[in-house]
């Protein structure tokens, strides 16, 4: 299954989450099995040998990518959560996004130094998730070594707010 | 790795969420490379040749174990998510859970007659979101072939309420 089968399955959703919005809604490609395995074996790629040690997800979508790459990858999984939904002691960072302003937090003793982490979201807007993700990870003392994304959509310039952390992105909208 | 040594990674959190519940925090298994693959493929090996087609994660924790779990399988995978976050037509079941009520929804078109489904999660302590993701299932055509958790809360005896799907649980307290 070749990168434009995996796009076809992509539905757009006009005025979601608010008017004037076009959501890329990708519940149908993880939906088909094939797609679902293809997809992630694509996003692995770049990183089979860059002796990743955890895969950072984002509630809550980015999880359904990000634990099947830490499996794939044998790393531990690392769960980035909205604040107050992680039982444990935190770190918080705010931040835009596309939408509004929110919080996410991550376990204090999710990672440290010595870890090399990915971190795999479905798709990056602004980069404000992604450059408190970043944050997150360095507060604890993890190298990040990589930011994957299913799909990047180019024309909100997420990429500029990465800092130094290479992105790799299979789909350009 | 051992079951028991699974198990030893649980941390448990007292009063949390709320006084007199003792909580138990995966995120110490999910982060640990080994001891994440170990347990998704103890999860999985009762599955193996069970003709599953797609399997369903409950959001947010269960999307952890229920994707690595469907690209293990090489099903799909099926979000089942709180109320108002899926973007497309749904399904919608109010349920009674541990610590009050709630709303789960699932895209009306995330799986069909034919399909056999896993559901994954990674707690069962009443049943009550149990019972609510089997009944959204059936009410768009699938089969469920069964629920996988990997802890039972069994003092909650929420098995009762699974009707003919057959539970597995790893571990049980």
């Amino acid at each position: 299954m070749s990168v434009e089968s995996i796009r076809s399955l992509i539905r757009e959703i006009p005025d979601y989450p608010k008017p004037g919005v076009l959501f890329y809604d990708i519940t149908p490609v993880l939906g088909d099995g094939p797609a679902f395995r293809e997809l992630l074996e694509l996003m692995v790629e770049p990183y089979r040998d860059a002796g990743i040690t955890k895969v950072a997800g984002i509630e809550a979508r980015g999880f359904t990518l990000a634990a099947p790459i830490a499996y794939i990858l044998g790393a531990g999984f690392i769960p980035v959560r909205k604040a107050g939904k992680l039982p444990h002691d935190t770190h918080e960072e705010t931040y835009e996004l596309e939408y509004g302003v929110d919080s996410l937090e991550v376990h204090v003793d999710a990672a440290s130094e010595g870890d090399r982490v990915l971190i795999v979201d479905d798709v990056i807007a602004t980069g404000g998730t992604a450059g408190a993700v970043i944050a997150l990870l360095n507060a604890v003392g993890a190298e990040v070594a990589g930011f994957s994304v299913f799909i990047e959509l180019t024309f909100l310039n997420g990429r500029e707010r990465m800092g130094a952390v290479p992105l790799h992105a299979l789909l350009e909208f």
